[in-house]
This record gives C-alpha cells, sequence and structure tokens, in this order.
C-alpha cells in the first residue's frame, strides 16, 4: 500500500440546491413527506418550481456537502460525479474546486441537464427535497478513476447514488478498487425510502463491502426493519467495523467493535434549516479518523461540523471549519 | 388622477447576484475599492468568477431587491427590468414573481445573458461589487408601461441604471409619465462612482424631477462635491420635497421641507452582510410612504428592514417583513 496522498474521495449525485422557505401547509398540499428526499421527473420539477417561493441556488450533494466540509476542516479531498456542460454544472464545478476539493470527471456533452433537488424549508428549519436527478443518473463504472480511489485513505460513497440506474456498479467498482489498494470503504444510508427501495442491496453491500456505515435513526431502523433503535443498534455492531448512528438533536452513537460512544450534539443558537446536517457530520467524522483521532473525537467533530450548518441556510459551510475546530480544542483543554 | 392600485413600481438593472465571502488581501490583489460598484465586461466576470471562493447565487439588483423588500411587508408592486430568456434569467423572474411582484418585462430573446453581479464579502460584513451588466442594458424607453407607472403611488428609479446606454432615456420617460399621472418619484443614487460617472445628469434630474431621494453619505457628497455631511444636507433640501440620507450603523436623516429627523439604526445581534441595506431601507420607507405614515415611522420602517438584511448573507429577506414590523409596532405601543 502507498502512502495515501489524500484524505477522502466522495462519490455522489452533483446536484444543485434550490432552496426556498415553505408553509407546512405547501407539503400537505403537494403530498410532500417532511425531512425525506423524493425522486421527480423534469416536468414535476418545473411545475414544483413555479410554486415555490424565492429562492437561493447553492451547491449541493450529499457527497459533495461532505467533500466541501472536509475541505473547510483542512483535509484533502476529491469528488466523483456527473454534471451537465450547462450553467449549473459550471456553478457546480466552480464551487467544490473553489474550496479546494479535486474535481476532475468530465461534465456530459449531451443528455438532460445538471440535477437539481428543490428544498423547502418548514419554519421548524427541517428541510423535504425534490430532486430531479437529470445529468447525474449519467454516471458509471468507467467515472471510477482507479488512481484517486487508490490515493484516498477513505472512499465515502452517499446512499443517494442507488436511484440512478448505472451508478450502484460504480459503486461496487469503487468499493472493489478501494480494497484492493488496502484503503477503507465508507457510505451513508442517506434517506429511508432510499433505504426502502434498495434494502436487499443496501444489506450486501453493509454486510460485504462497507467498513464505516453512517445512518440515521430512520434509516439504520428500515435497514433492518425494526421500530427500535437499539435492536438496530445491535445488528449493526455485527456488519460494520465502525457504524455512526446520528439522532438529530439527541446527538449521536458511534460503535467499533466493543467501543460504545453516545456524543451530545453540539450545543446552537437557533436552528435555522437542517440541510446538509448529516452530510457534515460524516465530514467531521470522516475527516477526524483519517487524522487518526479516536472515535469519540471523530464524533464531536461531526457534531460540530453539523452545528455550524443547521445554523444557517444552505448546506455547506459559511466559516472555515477548521478555525471552529480550533477554537473548540482550546476551549476543551481550557475546561 | 385615478385611485392607485400599486404602492411601488421599481425600475431598475435585473440582476442576479453571486455571493462569495473573501478575504481583504482578495480586494487588493484585484484592485477592487471596498464597499463599491465596478462595472466588469464578459471576459472580466469569467475570470473574477474563477478566482472567487464557493458562492450562492439569488436574484438581487438594487430595485429588484427593493421591490422584494415592498412585497415582503405587505406592499403591492411592480418591476420593470430586462433579463434575457437563459436560467439566469428565468431565477430572476421566479425570484421577484414568486414574492407577489409584477414583472411583465419581456426577457431579450438575442444578445448578452442575464445580468450577474459577483460580491465579495468581507469578514467585516462589507460587500464589493464587480457587475456584468448583460442583458440588463438593453432596457429602454420602450419598456416603460405607462399603464404601471400610472398605477403606482411611487415610480422608482435606481441610480444605476445612468450606466446602459438606453436606460437614461427611460428613466426620464418613467419620470415624466408618472409626473403627468399625479405621481411621485424617487431616486436612489446607488454607488459615489456611479454618480461620479453622471453627476451633471443625476444634478439635473434631483433638482428637476425627483420628489424623493435615497443616498447614503459618500453618494450625496459627490453629488455636490462637498466633503462634509451637513454641507451636502443643506443643498439637498433646497432640491427635493423628501431626501433620505442613510449612514450606516450611525442611522439614517429624513429631511422633509422643515422636518428634520434623525433615526437610529435598529439594533442587530451580528453584522453578517451589509449587501442590500439600502436597497432595504428604501423598501421600507417606501412602503411606509405610500401607506400614510409620517416621515419618522417611513425611516423606522426602513432602518427595521435593513436590520434584518444585514443580519443574513444575501440581499432579499428571509423572514416576512410584515411580520417583524408588527411586532415592532406592538413593542413600541407596549412601552
Amino acid at each position: 500500500m502507498t502512502s495515501a496522498s489524500l484524505d477522502v474521495v466522495g462519490i455522489g449525485n452533483a446536484i444543485v440546491d434550490v432552496i426556498a422557505h415553505a408553509e407546512d401547509a405547501f407539503l400537505v398540499r403537494e403530498s410532500l413527506v417532511k425531512g425525506t428526499m423524493t425522486l421527480i421527473d423534469a416536468g414535476r420539477a418545473e411545475a414544483l418550481y413555479r410554486m415555490m417561493g424565492p429562492a437561493i441556488e447553492a451547491s449541493g450533494g450529499s457527497a459533495g456537502n461532505t467533500m466541501a466540509g472536509i475541505a473547510s476542516l483542512g483535509g484533502c479531498g476529491a469528488y466523483i460525479g456527473k454534471v451537465r456542460d450547462d450553467f449549473l454544472g459550471q456553478v457546480f464545478r466552480h464551487d467544490i474546486t473553489a474550496i479546494g476539493v479535486r474535481f476532475d470527471t468530465p461534465a456530459a456533452t449531451s443528455g438532460p441537464g445538471t440535477a437539481r433537488c428543490l428544498i423547502l424549508v418548514t419554519p421548524d428549519g427541517q428541510r423535504t427535497m425534490s430532486t430531479y436527478l437529470g445529468a447525474s443518473a449519467e454516471l458509471g463504472p468507467g467515472d471510477i478513476d482507479p488512481k484517486i480511489i487508490g490515493a484516498a485513505r477513505i472512499t465515502y460513497l452517499e446512499g443517494y447514488l442507488f436511484d440512478p440506474p448505472h451508478a450502484q456498479e460504480a459503486f461496487r467498482t469503487a468499493a472493489a478498487v478501494a480494497h484492493a489498494a488496502g484503503r477503507r470503504v465508507a457510505l451513508s444510508l442517506s434517506d429511508p425510502f432510499c433505504v426502502a427501495r434498495h434494502r436487499a442491496a443496501f444489506r450486501d453491500l453493509v454486510d460485504g463491502h462497507v467498513d464505516i456505515l453512517f445512518a440515521n435513526e430512520a434509516e439504520i431502523c428500515s435497514l433492518y426493519q425494526v421500530n427500535d433503535f437499539d435492536a438496530a443498534l445491535q445488528e449493526v455492531r455485527r456488519s460494520c467495523e465502525i457504524a455512526v448512528l446520528t439522532r438529530s438533536a439527541r446527538g449521536s452513537v458511534v460503535v467499533g467493535g466493543d467501543e460504545v460512544h453516545v456524543i451530545d450534539a453540539h450545543p446552537i443558537e437557533t436552528l435555522v434549516d437542517t440541510t446538509g446536517a448529516g452530510d457534515l457530520y460524516a465530514a467531521g467524522f470522516l475527516f477526524g479518523l483519517s487524522r487518526g483521532l479516536d472515535l469519540a473525537s471523530c464524533g464531536r467533530l461531526g457534531s460540530l461540523a453539523a452545528a455550524e450548518i443547521i445554523s444557517h441556510v444552505g448546506a455547506r459551510p459559511l466559516v472555515p471549519l477548521a478555525t471552529l475546530a480550533e477554537r473548540e480544542d482550546a476551549h476543551r483543554r481550557a475546561r
């Protein structure tokens, strides 16, 4: 195994977010389930956009957000995902490379436009997402660069990638290349409905090919079809080297072999928008793990990054997370 | 004079903002003057964008922001400005109509793309703008709909409109139509460099055709080529029915005939991004004026709207300003 030049490579659906505020009644009227992600086609995307309030556009995508978080913490990362050579594709490429993430996947020159996610933020700060996959669904095994996978300590896959047709294959290719190079593979389950859509494939992957699993309570319960968090916890312990289970305001539980750590949520002043909370938790955790921190410290770094992201609109950091982490570290030492 | 069905119609450069954080050193390196607006061409816009950090895209334009503010306060408004029939043009149209502002100006079907403004926000919250006017420069007198102008109590013009070649003419047309209909004309000076570029034309307009003038300290001093705020104040009193002079953290001064009101800045928790502060002050003031409030109350409503906008990234309100205004009103009555 050669020495790793990258901390993490993230693979995901390359998406630009279109974020607007909405009342709960709007979700009900449009049959949207709060806190979840629904796949929509181009026609529905246009119709829903017409009905939405004024919005802002910002680069997103679950793994894209995670990689932006890792770069913001001072980590070296790369991203693999598919955009179209259109305006939103340029925006996505600009934003991820401007923060220092390597992004070499060529843009599609034909076919559907760059993916967009219509995000409705309700007054309680919850986000409800409707995703038009567009060009991101074109990602296939040919886009997995073995040199980049081999150079990264951790290959991180977002579960949303199970939706597009060729991406599952890309997924398995990436995991195989990573393990052949002696690297670790991390997976986020992304969404309970996404898990339900692809449960058997996820179970197979988690059992045989994933070293580090990220899931929230609804996702891990959906994976094992249990109603009880503790039951799911006992299941996942047997499958993965490390399982990271996030529980919103109740913090997170990190399990690695016999070690179990219960990590409090990092305090925040005001909950504004939960978009990206899980993505940024993963960023903090993976950065810590890549830099050799113990599991509890990784969890605390995840909580810190998640707290920053939910304190403002949008799923990418507004301030350098490295500065927050240093400040937190100094504070901790002074206690 | 028939009864007015609109509070305000705003005329301006229809622009989408591209907002990124930047260090002061970046401004110095790129010869940008903090707090001002520079016009750039398409090539420079691309080059500067490449060098900028990760950004968010949000509808902007000075008068566009003002109209969004008026709608957020519960006012009825319309907007006149030129976009191209491209992605950013659709974004601009969506955002301004979604908040309830009427926007009938047809998009250009050829020529340069929709205008964009690259905004760099430094750690002190100041914004520095580089604007590529694109399609917005195509606005001409033919776009001024006399029915809309005649229906609005106030026609509001942004000073930035003096830069594109045909817009000055559109400007004069709009003012003439408004006055013929017995309505009032308001103008914002927008930027001290913009004033310097077109000083004679601005002086002529302010002396003869403007009823309500908005300016900050640098702009009003530039207009009269004086170094002293009080000297500028005495000059402007002689020219306009109402002059509204904003002074950042030092609040504002409202002058109407013999009345002079000194209004404190509305308190804020944290200054995040000053983009849109002047635009939203104008929104609060014009909404109040249209609804028959006294000048001091108009000024306080302007301060309140400006305070909301500088507390977050972006130049359009994140919460309904009408709610904030009601809360403030209740608070004031309770004292």
